[in-house]
């Protein structure tokens, strides 16, 4: 398709809507806006399939700012696509306190905004999530779900590993529908890309098994851009990546190609001679013209019908197929009001007759679990073996066949958080991801963007604590713990039994708004006998007394695997004549939601004597052992040694605990 | 060089060796030694420079064992090399407490091992650093310095992202001394690498600008192999990848090629059958038969007579240029008796006539020491202009001229830490990073590598709080203090003005056994007025009572910019008639480390009336605060808007303090 008239009158108006938003605030990005407005205007305004009047059609084609420091120019886009609920005074309040369009863009926060980014690189593999989860919906629905996704990610993007990561998964499975739009303006941050950024993108993102492609002028040749997009398109056996060449900062007499246009307003004397330059009324600031806004409209009235369309259709094949309906309503509510019922009736029941691995348990709970939800899938970073968190009676997917509900993600832990975000992101399913638990340091960035933006992933780490033992210090977690609690709305759960990890997964689907990480132990532990100790329903408000008593005087806290030397400590002081109560703290998260009364019901103030056991670093724990009580950690790294030696050497035995208990005042 | 009769004995010599030690230990991973036996050879015996009698002779070829999971063939390697120090003793207590032997190589643990690794594709980027290292010091004493780095990499390796972002800078600075040797053995942990690994590695490679060879046969072929690392050597202009096809568990009649070999003991059956095969007395254990030895220390003794010219010769150079016997002492002792006048001399002092911000202060800070200290050295991640670290006066390293002492890594957090990591490994330079703190996330892993390993890099991040503003929550560091607080070893600094800066770098270059964290504003700080407050070398004791109080009710805890509130809110309380002390931490953990008195004078354990003030995450904060006390924190993600908005929002106000000390009972 040539463009009309209007068009380049239409890029301007994005440039300098972007550059307007971003003077008023004093704050932002104008370098890209100016720069990729050519490639997000000819993607707009004849490939992207989005309905402004519903934001979240399940079939319409996934947009991801990567590069979400051009978030003006995103917010840009969607203004004048007319989306529901974004005004032009949206736009005048760009980077304001409580205002639709922060200052990268949120999830959530703007009616079309599909992902948060701005942690560069993330956007890519959230993307590559999306894909995915759109061949998995059209294995299980047909060709009716049928949409693209598109990035816009910039040099900054392609620089992060964890775009490597993402590109080499997506090549593997051939995601023919996602199409990755390279802002390519030899520029970042500090000057010139060749300073640091030489390798040969073409090249590289061909070993992936990309479909590469080239735009000369990136700046001017919108029929280029549009063909190029047109090829990607028609080229389904394999993501694409288009690299466009752009000037950043385009049309700006003093900044245009210079890393000053990246990161800080241009000025108004500048933005006034673009204005100029681009036959701009220069006096006016958020001007938008009517036939400009007719040019999006023409696109935008198109998607609606097509929308309209296409949920005619959709429906149609759902009121002829009862399963596929059934299927469609589980997979995008993802429980109904017999949902904690059905989930009572499916958790198994661990019996105390011999000794198992929260780890296995939780690999028959899932397994179990996903046999009844379409819904929960996942995958690992080449551990399933270990991790046990395979669903068994189900495939792995491939490129061949995406029916299956377990992915390999490869050693790529990166890449595999962020493409579980992007599978919520994109809604239909509810991933998880599992590896070792030292790992974690690997992939927190996405664990951080998930709870930010309110993402239900569950990052499954086994491999809990010191118990590691032989592998040494790089394997054994000590301060990861910690390092996750502090996250806010993060979800940090330590189940201390196999029953106790089938109630948190009871906790984890009854809640669909935060992130949850799931730590489980390598070694076998025993599954607590609930007829002498309290029910492992307990793990619903996240913290127990385990063992009651009706006036304590010393307090056993613990978590996971060391709950059982809590609850051995706790007999022999009992034999002694001292009122113990211990308490099990799965998730603080949980327990510190819970009405005060009951909190001091498990953890009664006036009770100081406290030792509060964990396998791991202490820090944070004087949240509940007070400043009088004790806490039994490690507070240095671990040492290679069989689990069980290297638990004794840092103090972790009944007879330390009680030793402990006896000797405070 | 043809191999002698003696090679495929001394091959499978280690091969057995490694089973063994597994076997032993009843843990461990058999199947990368009994593959990769043949590249270790041939490069031991007749490429690798290094010297079993002087295990740091800082001219010696570096070997780091990338997959680290295969430390039985790292062990075995220098044992038949006659590493001084190890003992068949030590192979016998692989992984046992206390061993020389760890399950993962650690530095210093072991002589001869180079870099702690285990944490997959760590290795690539620390060797990357290494070649980086001897490329600057060869710019700095001729080509006396000239050494290669080796690394043996696995497919784990290459799938993580951070081989991706080492090799591309690799790639860019012409590292032609760097020679990586993959072990493509086409099975990881889970299966074939084929189910999720396709990519094309050479292609993939080239695009960084590797040369890339590869070797059809590793299993039998040690010519091949031999010649290929002959080529890799004589390409000096690009940095080489050779990939080694070989057989995982090669010999093992039932695991060979099979995922069932990677990561568990043989068993004792088998390893009698591979003996049997390989003409081995299949009784035996740990045998090393003498002609093996002797095959080794021709090697060995080679290259002990190299290192002794090698050092004779420098003592000349060193001897006939006072200049570089100067440079010598400094770059390799990094500091003498005189360390701590240098530095007070030359550390600036600010002046309160105006704000400024602490990554301002410490740009101008680190380029005065780096400009007496040729070791400081350091890089950012495409952020200098922001983060302002770039040493003035110094040049940028490029693959044309190492003479430079500034680093442009890139958008590449986890490799920049990582190759800082190495440059430490090898000695010469102490190296800092830096980027937005908020990025922290991406670089974690190195930076709990450095504190386990022992390095002493510093990691700098700007942009320290919520008062990052504009930029979002994406960009608003709220948990990341607490979550590097809780990693061993490592010092977190937060100055709270210029100078507490320069006394951070004062503490810093005194002390050479931890990593730290240097953590610094965007936003402008007034300059404390020291005639009215106590001294900023208060911060060589980690915290101090910046405003003190004989007989204090009140204490204001707060770290960096939020000092400056609690020493407003002091002057309001101290005019109503309270007695306060306003307690300054600006590294909890070397606080933590002074004597109990000291610590009583800041804290004193009697005053409850606490409030704890950081612009951050209240996680492990009780610990100063006590159950009674209060703290004024950021347990949300931030939001995007004008720093002094969101900071107001957030209750990060004079007022708010004293309401809240007010309010205690």
């Amino acid at each position: 398709m040539t463009f009309e008239k209007t068009a380049q009158k239409s890029v301007n108006t994005i440039r300098m809507l972007a550059a307007d938003m971003i003077q008023k605030a004093n704050s932002g990005h104008p370098g890209l806006p100016l720069g990729a407005a050519p490639m997000a205007y000819v993607l707009w305004k004849n490939h992207l399939r989005v309905a402004p009047n519903d934001a979240c059609w399940i079939n319409r084609d996934r947009f991801v700012l990567s590069a979400g420091h051009g978030s003006a120019l995103l917010y840009a886009m969607l203004f004048l696509s007319g989306f529901r609920g974004l005004t032009l005074e949206d736009l005048k309040n760009f980077r304001q306190l409580g205002s639709k369009t922060p200052g990268h863009p949120e999830f959530g926060m703007t009616p079309g905004v599909d992902a948060t980014t701005g942690p560069l690189g993330q956007g890519i593999a959230n993307a590559v999530g999306m894909a995915i989860a759109e061949k998995m919906l059209s294995a299980r629905f047909g060709k009716i779900i049928d949409h693209f996704t598109y990035v816009l990610a910039g040099d900054g993007c392609l620089m992060e590993g964890i775009s490597s990561e993402a590109a080499s998964i997506a090549g593997h499975l051939k995601l023919g529908k996602l199409i990755v739009l390279y802002d390519s303006n030899d520029v970042s941050l500090d000057g010139p890309t060749n300073i640091t950024f030489t390798e040969d993108i073409q090249k590289r993102f061909e070993s992936y098994g990309f479909h590469v492609q080239t735009v000369q002028n990136g700046d001017t040749d919108l029929d280029a851009i549009d063909k190029a997009l047109t090829n990607a398109k028609n080229e389904t056996g394999k993501p694409s990546l288009i690299i466009v060449k752009t000037t950043i900062g385009y049309g700006s007499p003093n900044k245009a190609g210079k890393s000053s246009s990246h990161g800080s307003p241009l000025g108004a004397d500048e933005i006034y001679q673009i204005k100029q330059a681009f036959g701009m009324d220069p006096d006016k600031t958020f001007a938008v013209d009517g036939d400009v806004l007719e040019d999006f409209a023409k696109s935008m009235n198109r998607n609606i019908r097509l929308a309209r369309k296409w949920k005619k259709e959709f429906g149609e094949i759902l009121a002829n197929d009862s399963g596929k309906a059934e299927l469609f309503k589980e997979l995008f509510e993802q429980g109904s009001k017999d949902l904690d019922e059905k989930i009572v009736a499916i958790l198994p029941k661990f019996t105390n007759e011999k000794k198992i691995a929260t780890r296995t348990a939780n690999g028959e709970i899932v397994s179990k679990l996903a046999s009844v939800f379409p819904w929960i899938i996942g995958g690992d970073a080449d551990l399933s073996c270990s991790t046990k968190t395979a669903i068994k009676g189900k495939e792995w997917i491939s490129a061949d066949d995406f029916s299956g509900s377990n992915i390999h993600f490869g050693v790529r832990e990166h890449a595999m958080g962020a493409v579980i975000n992007g599978i919520c992101y994109h809604g239909g399913f509810r991933p998880f991801s599992s590896t070792f638990f030292s790992f974690v340091d690997y992939m927190r960035p996405p664990i951080r963007l998930a709870a930010l933006a309110g993402l239900d992933p569950v990052f499954i780490f086994t491999h809990d604590s010191l118990a590691v033992g032989e592998d040494g210090p790089t394997h054994q977690p000590v301060e990861q713990l910690a390092s996750l609690r502090c996250i806010p709305r993060l979800n940090v759960m330590r189940p201390a039994d196999a029953n106790e990890t089938a109630e948190a997964w009871h906790y984890i689907l009854s809640h669909k708004d935060q992130p949850t990480v799931l730590v489980l132990t390598r070694q076998d532990l025993p599954v607590i006998d609930r007829t002498k100790y309290e029910s492992a329903e307990g793990v619903l408000r996240g913290g127990y007394a385990i063992l009651k008593n009706d006036k304590p005087d010393i307090l056993l806290i613990a978590t996971g695997s060391e709950v059982h030397l809590a609850l051995e400590a706790a007999k022999l002081l009992i034999s002694e004549g001292k009122n113990v109560q211990v308490v099990n703290i799965v998730s603080r998260e949980i327990f510190e939601k819970q009405p005060k009364a009951y909190r001091k019901s498990v953890i009664p103030p006036a009770v100081k004597r406290r030792v509060v056991i964990e396998a791991a670093s202490s820090f944070g724990w004087e949240k509940y052992s007070g400043i009088s009580g004790k806490i039994i950690s490690a507070d240095d790294f671990g040492t290679s040694a069989p689990g069980e030696t290297v638990l004794q050497k840092y103090g972790f035995t009944v007879e330390n605990i009680v030793k402990t208990a006896k000797a405070m005042k």
